[in-house]
């Protein structure tokens, strides 16, 4: 990529981003939520769900497509269960407050579900799934999305890209942590090799006839994880987390859910939802002992010999973290474009 | 294929199954179970699990590995949570018993997990997911197996097939029904090319030395879903579902376990670790509201144009329920040599 970029220490594009989405009109508790999602993302190395998205959010708070102010309204059904109306406010305050309300009514309940609608994008699902693992829970986080993503044998977008995130605490260590797409790529790296003129991989993308393509210009919508003959797999997990996300909490349907980029509407509300859970390992063999079994797996995974010498083998968010530790040393970079829009 | 099949009246492979099965020493009502699981799988076409399974599970209800007589023990500790240790009986009389504790504790809780160790292979996942949509919950149903699923990056198996399976209620209609392995294809898929002296697929398999690989006889293990390229995504779902499966309850991780065939050891307990979810959507929007969702959600999936003319585009579970329906009337087709084993 031939874009300038500027290398920018963690704690000043904090401090940046979340008076960016105060100056836009956002309410100190949810731009406080969103400043710490986009830094998860910039810190952990998921730059296209990191600071640069303050620009998109900003736009839409003052587009009224987000509400800067909303008021989450909770309603607690049972031992386990509560949903919440997000008010169209930024999804990140929703995401932490919703699993903060599972990480609680898990402590009692051993597991603890918050269903959200009337939200909007919340960036990095894995943030939440991380928040839950923090308090010794495992966390998983699951939001649906607008379609640009094939159903598996067919000519049209039908799911968003729809995110799982989990995590499960360690003894004497970081998060096991796992956040993916249930496409193989994000529809961001095809715009990449649109400007880079590059053959996409193989067996990702597909053009509006629904046709398998590497052509990045030709590429209209993704194909679920899979590709084209297993892609049933990858759209049967997003088809999983539209009922979990929007069909349980009356979000909006994939299919039927305006884009969140590409658009000239910054206005009307998107209705996103979102699926939030912590399961307490203290009410099954105890935290203790959960976290001692983490620490053994992933000792067992760690010394597995690499198809490439030298290269270890990694699990889940152990690349995530060491990217982590050295951007918080030297700082993160950001495209020109972004640097100069926060920090003009 | 060449071999011989033979087509068996359902009602009457079920009574020999179930008579075998008891034969073998099983207890009526683990015998039951197991019958129930796998006229499941033989009915909705998912033969590798299906009733052929009940003379794997004879051997080893003979040699001692699969308890036949097994004592269920439940402790409930939580309003959502219980814990069952299967003694080792057959996994398919654990399963029903613990999807049904789950929906049991749905009803009040609002979601119910009930964490199952000491287990056996209990068959095909999508059996107790279709067990909680029945009773108008979504069903989610996890297990362990034995490594044979490459770990992304490495050249030793780390994790097993880990199956997904979750289902939900859809109104006037049958339940939308997602039953996956974490693997793009089984390993008995490599055998049946084995035999067939025949080119695997390609990115699905793995050498010894964790060379991706089309050749069945040189194939040693399984690729994760997504393969050489995307296969960090099959993996760490693989480890999701152990983390649930088998951390969370105590059982065995993948990787310790003895295998499940290809081994002369009938006797040693296998301790596979199983994960049964149900949410209860009368806790959310309602379970009518939900259902008249799901409903929505699938007839705007059917409408979606095919890449192939003449092909309509399914919905998950979609194909099983036309099987099931054409196996009802004309009988399930057995291989020669499971047909003689049962009927002789």
């Amino acid at each position: 990529m031939t874009e300038h970029t500027v290398c920018v220490p963690a704690s000043l594009l904090e401090g940046r981003v979340f008076q960016y989405l105060c100056e836009a009109g956002a309410s100190t508790v949810s731009a406080r939520a969103a400043t710490q999602a986009l830094m998860h993302a910039s810190l952990m190395g998921v730059d296209s769900h990191g600071a640069r998205l303050a620009v998109h959010y900003a736009t839409m708070l003052r587009g009224g497509r987000i509400n800067p102010t909303p008021n989450l309204t909770l309603t607690q059904t049972s031992s386990a269960v509560t949903l919440m109306n997000a008010d169209n406010g930024l999804g990140h305050y929703a995401g932490y407050q919703a699993m903060e309300k599972a990480c609680e009514q898990a402590l009692q309940a051993g597991v603890g579900i918050c269903s959200v609608a009337h939200s909007t994008h919340f960036g990095a699902a894995g943030a939440y799934a991380l928040h839950a693992a923090s308090q010794n829970m495992i966390g998983i986080a699951l939001s649906n999305s607008d379609a640009n993503v094939a159903l598996h044998g067919s000519t049209v977008p039908f799911h968003g890209t729809n995110p799982l995130a989990a995590a499960a605490p360690v003894q004497d260590g970081l998060p096991w942590f796992f956040d993916t797409a249930t496409s193989s790529i994000p529809f961001n790296r095809v715009r990449l090799y649109r400007s880079l003129d590059k053959l996409l991989p193989p067996d990702v993308a597909a053009t509006q006839n629904g046709q398998v393509t590497r052509n990045p210009h030709d590429a209209f919508m993704l194909l679920p994880l899979g590709g084209e003959s297993y892609g049933f797999k990858g759209a049967g997990l997003a088809g999983l987390i539209t009922i979990l996300s929007a069909a349980l909490s009356g979000a909006t349907l994939d299919a039927d859910m305006i884009p969140m980029t590409d658009t000239e509407d910054h206005k009307t509300y998107r209705n996103v939802g979102h699926f939030f859970m912590a399961i307490n390992p203290e009410k099954f063999l105890g935290a203790s002992h959960f976290k001692h079994i983490m620490k053994t797996y992933l000792a067992s995974l760690s010394v597995c010999p690499s198809t490439t010498p030298g290269v270890p083998v990694l699990y889940p968010g152990e690349r995530e973290w060491q990217i982590r530790d050295a951007r918080l040393n030297q700082g993160i970079i950001l495209d020109q474009q972004t640097y100069s829009t926060l920090f003009s």
